[in-house]
């Protein structure tokens, strides 16, 4: 036996099964027509981003990093939510554009921008996360042939790391952002080239449980912006984005990080800014932890086998819309997800099953021996923590399944 | 440095730039229209099977598994060399028919059929790899209310692995087939039921470059298809589905597999069947082996940057067609695949540089620390063995990116 992932928050039973807000798993299903289903809660978002609020300092912005889920209707949502929003790529940029979303709200960070894609930028008016001296000066050229100042901020690749990340995004040598020595000269350079110079974006990793790490890492966020700021001479910094870290907890053992604890030692940071930093709006980029926790993978289970003794239930969802839960996005060991039977949620588990995909490779593992109620054919297993890096992040198209239903709730 | 995969047999250089046929690869990037491009090779498929023809008994059929290259122009090609195809969802099934396959030589393995993949199934003719007694009896009972009787043969779990595989598919608990020994009364049950009885499958693992690992398998299988037939009772067996198991190169230090001595042994057992095989069709179901190798991944140069003294090229691709390559799909160890200059296919190595792709994550990685000629951006990176596992098996649409081109040469 194998544990299971902590359900998180704001799930309970309706008659026996699996509720999102007032609506049972199979009603959901019913409504958006079958299996598999990615369902997503507004009430979940709402409340999780009205607890961050309430931790945070006032004035720091909230940002939602839409490549953790860019579901349109979630996105517009969203929109109601927060102060702005990340993108990574021109088709985010489309995708934002097409929800509504005022465009001078939005950055835009990636280390392969095409020209084409910071032209967009460019017209559209959205603040470009440059990445690279090279970048900058291709932001520039475009600017003056559209004749339109870009809005340039720089990405920093910092000298440290945010300890414990499930991703590193600094300390070291990095694809992402210009190493913090060069980027005085490049901010200069940028400045000097007719640029709205917006400020820098300093991200050191995500997927972070510890509030002590991430506080610290804010500090030396802060402490690196302040010195870069009087390094650049150019007065007080117009914005920085202090990057995210804040993570959701998957596996057993999983603790949720301690928004408090990050909240109080910003304020306290926030309280005592020096000049560089006492005027710039200060953002937070968040989004598997704005989202991760409200998503539910719903799919139903095709068939029960016994093989060598062991139980299978075999479903028709897997790893074609479920990569990272399947052990198999950048893990080294798979472990399980939270995971229940949806309509037999309250019910005592009773045996210890695998619960797997339809695709033919044993890849597709959804829970390895998990002990779980006795399912039957036509039950609906949920995945949890599925709200974010779920339906874009797997491969839709493999073995012919094609992608998933969404729908918000 | 890292060492990098060996590039496959085949490729070389015109005019000092990688050639795939007569065409440069900046020629066929330009007449598909740009990168990132996955091209494939007729020519390369052509001789590939060949060879294989060439090693293996007269009497084998080729198959060919589309799970490995659904792209129709690849698969109508492959219509012309194979004996039939092997289908893995009704996904699939819709892109066979769509080439124009004869589906009398198509089947279907997969462990999580709907009912409505069994229907279609049972409509068009395709025979039915079942991979459960309860998948079986509901193909039967589609079969009864649709007025045909379904084409079925039992996918078998065998009690033994083929050691060294890339993927397990045998030897212990597992998703597919079902337990050898429960077999021959569910094959009983299939024929009373009035099923057009097909025979066995019996897939013991993929992925394997070990001649003799993979012989000594085939007769394991061979065995157990013997002791199977012998115990279903309903005379000789029609068909048998040996499996695949061939690889293909990827790492440094990986060799080809022998199929010279794959098809000696295999050769020496079909010269000395039992009664039960003498009349079997045997088929092996191939994938990756055929067309693996034929597929070159191309991407753009899109940034030069230095971040702490390495050297970072960053492309317009990544891992959203190319996730087996970054090392996130089922793997333990990120190992470096085969990846060249395209357009300095002749030059020295110089330097060692990472290759990475546009995605925002630090797991976008094609090539670490690579010993390659000096590239520049708008050079083209061609990443070798991406003609299987590639554009379907990557999330394509993370982060906004979508999907890749594609082009038969």
């Amino acid at each position: 036996m194998k544990p299971l992932g902590p359900i998180p928050d704001g799930y309970h039973a309706i008659g026996g099964q699996l509720a999102i807000g007032a609506q049972s798993a199979r009603d959901l299903v019913d409504a958006a027509g079958g299996t598999p289903l990615f369902v997503y809660s507004r009430a979940h978002i709402d409340r999780r981003v009205a607890a961050l609020r309430a931790a945070m300092p006032g004035q720091l912005a909230i940002h939602y990093a839409i490549k953790a889920n860019p579901f349109p209707p979630l996105l517009a949502h969203m929109a109601t939510l927060v102060d702005g929003f990340d993108i990574a790529s021109g088709g985010e940029l489309a995708i934002v554009r097409d929800a509504g979303v005022d465009l001078a709200d939005v950055s835009f960070a990636g280390p392969g921008k095409r020209d084409r894609e910071l032209e967009a930028a460019v017209l559209s008016g959205i603040t470009l996360n440059c990445e690279s001296e090279n970048e900058a000066q291709r932001a520039l050229a475009i600017g003056d042939r559209v004749g339109r100042a870009p809005r340039i901020a720089v990405r920093v690749n910092p000298d440290f790391e945010l300890k414990g990340s499930g991703m590193k995004m600094g300390g070291g040598a990095r694809q992402f952002g210009v190493d913090a020595e060069r980027v005085p000269a490049l901010a200069k350079a940028i400045i000097a080239g007719g640029a709205d110079w917006q400020g820098l974006h300093i991200f050191a990793g995500s997927q972070n449980l510890d509030a002590e790490a991430i506080a610290e890492t804010q500090g030396k966020v802060l402490d690196l912006a302040d010195s870069l700021a009087r390094a650049i001479g150019a007065g007080p910094l117009p914005k920085l984005n202090i990057g995210g870290g804040l993570g959701i907890p998957y596996f057993a053992g999983d603790v949720p990080v301690d928004i408090g604890i990050v909240g109080d030692r910003l304020g306290e940071r926030f309280a005592d800014l020096p000049d560089s930093l006492a005027q710039t709006t200060m953002a937070m980029e968040l989004g598997r932890y704005l989202v991760g926790e409200a998503g539910v993978y719903l799919c139903e289970v095709i068939d029960r086998k016994i093989s060598h003794g062991e139980v299978f239930l075999i479903t028709d969802g897997g790893l074609h819309h479920q990569l990272a839960a399947s052990g198999n996005f950048g893990t080294v060991v798979r472990r399980n997800y939270p995971v229940a039977v949806a309509n037999r949620f309250d019910a005592e588990p009773v045996e210890t099953a695998n619960v797997v995909g339809c695709l033919c490779t044993p890849l597709d593992r959804l829970a390895d021996k998990a002990f779980l109620p006795a399912a039957r054919i036509g039950d609906l297993i949920a995945v949890f923590c599925a709200g974010a890096y779920g339906a874009t992040a797997s491969p839709m198209m493999f073995l012919g399944q094609g992608a998933a239903r969404e729908i918000l709730v």
